[in-house]
């Protein structure tokens, strides 16, 4: 099955306690392709400038991801700027440059119309909303959001809301959204703007799944060396909608299922700057760490109890 | 088989969003006793002052809980006040009064000295360690601490760690004793000071058990009305060990099994001021709800994955 992730690529500039980088391959729509190639056809719509070298184009083609979307604009690549202090839960923007992608219009190449999953990585709820407008009854939708959109366009988003399938956010987002700080009040709250499953990313602490059946709790992987995190929450949803496009079933067990590969694929994209973890990756690696989310999470039921 | 608990025992007064509380029975050892008297005999060594009711030691040994260590002195008991904001994570104290607290000399009754299990609770690190002298080898022994120590009595408190089997710690006071913001790193650090299992409570996140074999990772039970969380930490603590000491053996099955029933026991003590909730729970409630915790983190292996 296809999966359409329309998101941004663009240039990080990132300082960690670990280290330095400059203008390396970045962007929601790449962690995100890069992520989901592992599992299923990914068809990529975003924006970049004639800056944009051809080599990382080709490291895209080299993982399967479908780049006719990619539109190539006159002017410069998106570039960030940040850095992370010891406790890496949250970047500190040092420099935003909109540049091509102040404009971005996205426009969905005909050979993506029947994509069977959509995926609406973080950007202006009315042109996640258009996006759905050019697609044929896709059947999945997933999108993401930020602080930004959910103060700034508060409406447009709950608009684009009820064509979505599953919202994937992290909790401070969550809560703002629906106003609410309790998390499963949040998440019954937002569940009533029309997604049926709410995934709150919590980073280090991991990730909650609610839908009106139950709750599942996932972890985050405890990493002894979280180098950069990133491209976490993207390459969380990138295995999450690509593993379940590849089991074609949208079950509560593939979701579960999912959720730990959507853990799986952040837990490796933190070991390093950029893509490089998840450049070098085979799915032998993906299937060993998935299990290791078992044994970590792995827990008897209890002989019969009585106080002695 | 029996259990040891050192700690306090106090008069809260608290007041979180939800509403507010004047001298209410609490203190560590309160909300330890009572969660763990749900699983094995509790012996109780803490002090009181001559204005502590009849009814509330009535109320401990209604629970089965043996109060004979629970001394008498002359003065006032040990009196908290704090409040809690809406994020409910962290308590701001307003007052502490210790009162008898202050120059409380544990005794351990000669009818105490075989206990099979000790807990420790957050107390003075040289009065831990006077404890541990005053019992005949017990099985297991597991002990609290807290910011306070670890910058105060760091010394005191190593020492005392060379005698542990199980530290129970949050993360921040895990980081500050490790001196190591990476709570993996952080774990084999302070298993270097004596403990071979490392247990780190993260509040709404859940609880990781670190020890030479494994990870093991338990959320905390998602709740849609926490309403004050007061305790929270003593009774995962109690109803940990009182599994523990209720199974007889301390596996890595037994232990993962523990930390269940301590998020079990801690999940319902913050639905309720003081230990309103835990006062009225049967066994019943608190098998449910860890086969609750078992469909929380359920998740099926995979199946054969290949790229569509």
């Amino acid at each position: 099955m296809s999966l359409l992730v329309v998101g941004s690529v663009a240039f990080d500039s990132v300082k960690t306690p670990f280290g330095e980088v400059d203008e390396i391959l970045g962007g929601s729509a790449t962690y995100f392709s890069t992520a989901a190639s592992y599992f299923t056809d990914v068809n990529l719509v975003a924006v970049v400038g004639e800056d944009f070298p051809a080599q990382h184009v080709n490291f895209l083609k080299s993982r399967g991801v479908n780049t006719e979307g990619l539109e190539r604009q006159p002017g410069k690549t998106f570039r960030w700027k940040g850095e992370y202090g010891y406790q890496l839960n949250e970047a500190n923007t040092l420099e935003t440059h909109l540049n091509v992608f102040e404009t971005f219009k996205p426009a969905i190449p005909a050979s993506y119309k029947d994509s069977d999953g959509v995926f609406l990585a973080n950007i202006d709820p009315a042109l996640q909303l258009d996006v759905l407008k050019q697609v044929n009854s896709p059947k999945i939708i997933a999108c993401d959001t930020m602080n930004f959109w959910i103060s700034g366009k508060r409406e447009a988003l709950i608009n684009t809301l009820k064509h979505v399938d599953i919202l994937i956010i992290n909790d401070g987002e969550a809560r703002q959204l629906a106003e609410e700080s309790n998390l499963v009040k949040a998440a019954n709250v937002i569940r009533s703007y029309g997604p049926k499953h709410i995934i709150i990313k919590r980073g280090e602490y991991g990730a909650l799944m609610f839908n009106s059946q139950s709750i599942f709790a996932a972890p985050a992987y405890p990493l002894e060396n979280v180098f950069d995190p990133t491209g976490a929450g993207d390459s969380f949803a990138g295995g999450f909608m690509g593993y379940l496009l590849n089991t074609k079933n949208f079950s509560e067990t593939s979701m579960r299922q999912a959720v730990i590969f959507g853990s799986v694929m952040a837990s490796f994209v933190v070991e390093d700057f950029s893509l490089n973890r998840m450049k070098a990756l085979d799915y032998k690696e993906i299937k060993q760490r998935y299990m290791e989310f078992k044994q970590l999470t792995h827990f008897e039921e209890p002989g019969e109890i009585f106080k002695q």
